[in-house]
């Protein structure tokens, strides 16, 4: 299987894949510092919510070799600046809180240790991070395979694939590893405006993959689903509360409506660091507003006339009772979710 | 009221505002001859399914006049090669047809006259649709005001305002007569992916008007509706059923059962003239399936891979039982409709 490097721990520093230049582009950035790299998950060279929570571990990880200190307090001091710098890239995926209190809590857990130990402890826990987010992909990516049979056609939205986590994806892990059993699976990807994750994420990592896959506006599902061409819809999630309710990337509360509308199931697929059981329900996550250009202009191109009002939120929050099963590595969980909907 | 002249008649010539260039650039092409109207109502340099009859009209005048005959049955015959190739430009917006059978008929009518007699009533023809499209506008218009209150908040979907017809517009016209009784309503208009008719046209010619309007990517509008930002959502119609089934603008469908979902009205703006007695449901009007390109690049912006397989249908269909009134010169008729519902 074709393998995509989103982001890897490489001699001491990060290197990440600048999605904001694919599909035109296959660059790799390089980091050898958390604010450079804290910069980079603002500005979407790297996204998807578990991805960014790796991202996160690495940043504090680049973060911790950068500090000399005297002793415990000073180094912890100063990480504490670095873990509160990346809590300001992006509001709403939770996999960016839970990486960075992991790394914090493992800090303190090792206190006793001597600053250049420690900093060895830190690398080795983002990269143990890396490869356990990997390790849950392939799991929910085999309990999801489970429920698509051979010649199903899957709609997704916006890019739940190895480009959104540290490898393999969560909605199209779910894909691969149906593919991987022989099964033969045809992708609609939503282009997903405004910042076309699914056309230029999507469609490009499901063809390296050898994957089927027909892009649409997102305007265009509603259509496919009235002419019965959609078995069923897929997608991620960057936060899920206590009750099952879904935040994810914008236009996914749509899909889950139309596919209720027309009897489709409607399945999440996220790593078990993606559910926030501090939140009761999704009304309390913050959603994240983004700046007017990505919906006024496509690169220079303005498509939009000067000054107009713009509402440009980045997620929206799909209530339970729209959710068919939530796919984590623990297994399928179907409504109504029990707290904290595991096996 | 600000005046945008979408499509005119001038000196023998047809003059038409080159909406692909909105809102960058505000030009105006002037065209003498039909096979040069033909082509820039396929590239949609006019587009809206009244502006399309208008501009089909003018074309069949200006072939007319461009016509050297010996008799009637040779300036018959030519003037069917005119239709022939007018009727090719687009499949979908039944007002084409209309306008192009009426021009067919009045020939037919009045084959007793001069050649030159015949292509100054031809001429005279055109110029009659272009002001009854604008009268129906106007008096559709009234009719729907009646359904806006003073602070609504509405959803419109593509382009149905001045820059859809010969003027005024018809979801936009509703907008406007409320606006000229002194009502103030704030329109979310939706950007409308693949050409963007929404941002580019929607929200230029508001602005234009002194309408608050706020542009929204098409996915946003589910979660403007489930925050109880829209009280009722106004769309055209590309052409309409005896049923009532509604062909619009791909999206029109999903914007229907979005409002649905939440319990909000969802209203049909048209002239009459794009109702299709023929048609007993929608499912028998053709839906246009146009480039791919439209989906894959913003102008010279790629933004899906190269060879991509994508789905650009331009029309959906809205079933009769999503669409709570339909707003027509004759007045308001509700679901069931009745053939051809009118008052």
């Amino acid at each position: 299987m074709y393998t995509i490097k989103t982001i890897e721990w490489k001699n001491d520093k990060v290197v990440m894949l600048d999605q904001r230049l694919l599909p035109e582009q296959e660059i790799y950035n390089t980091y050898d510092d958390y604010a450079s790299l804290a910069k980079a998950i603002e500005n979407l060279t790297v996204r998807g919510a578990p991805a960014i929570g790796v991202a996160a571990a690495m940043g504090m990880a680049l973060g911790a070799l950068g500090i000399s200190a005297k002793n415990f307090d000073d180094f912890f001091k100063k990480l504490e600046t670095v873990r509160e710098r990346l809590a300001r890239t992006r509001p709403t995926a939770v996999n960016l809180f839970w990486a960075l209190e992991r790394m914090k809590r493992v800090t303190l857990e090792n206190k006793t240790l001597s600053i250049p130990e420690l900093q060895e402890c830190l690398k080795e826990e983002a990269i143990k991070i890396y490869h356990e987010d990997i390790e849950a992909n392939r799991t929910l990516g085999k309990h999801g395979a489970t429920l698509l049979k051979d010649g199903m056609q899957v709609l997704t939205h916006c890019n739940a694939g190895a480009l959104a986590t540290a490898g393999f994806g969560t909605a199209l892990g779910v894909i691969y590893a149906a593919q991987e059993e022989g099964k033969r699976i045809h992708v609609y990807s939503d282009e997903t405006r405004p910042v076309l994750q699914g056309s230029r994420l999507t469609a490009w990592e499901l063809q390296k993959h050898g994957v089927e896959v027909t892009v649409i506006c997102d305007n265009m599902a509603g259509t496919l689903m009235q002419q019965k061409k959609i078995d069923c819809c897929i997608v991620g999630a960057d936060r899920i509360a206590a009750n099952g309710d879904v935040v994810n990337k914008i236009g996914t509360y749509s899909v889950a409506v139309l596919a209720k509308h027309h009897g489709i199931p409607f399945y999440v697929a996220a790593p078990l660091s993606t559910i926030d059981v501090k939140m009761k329900s999704g009304k309390e996550i913050p959603i994240e507003e983004r700046n007017i250009r990505e919906v006024t202009h496509i690169k220079d191109q303005m498509i939009a006339p000067s000054h107009v009002d713009v509402f440009n939120p980045a997620f929206d929050c799909t209530p339970n009772e729209l959710v068919t099963a939530i796919i984590t590595e623990k297994g399928i969980s179907r409504s109504p979710f029990q707290e904290p909907f595991s096996k």
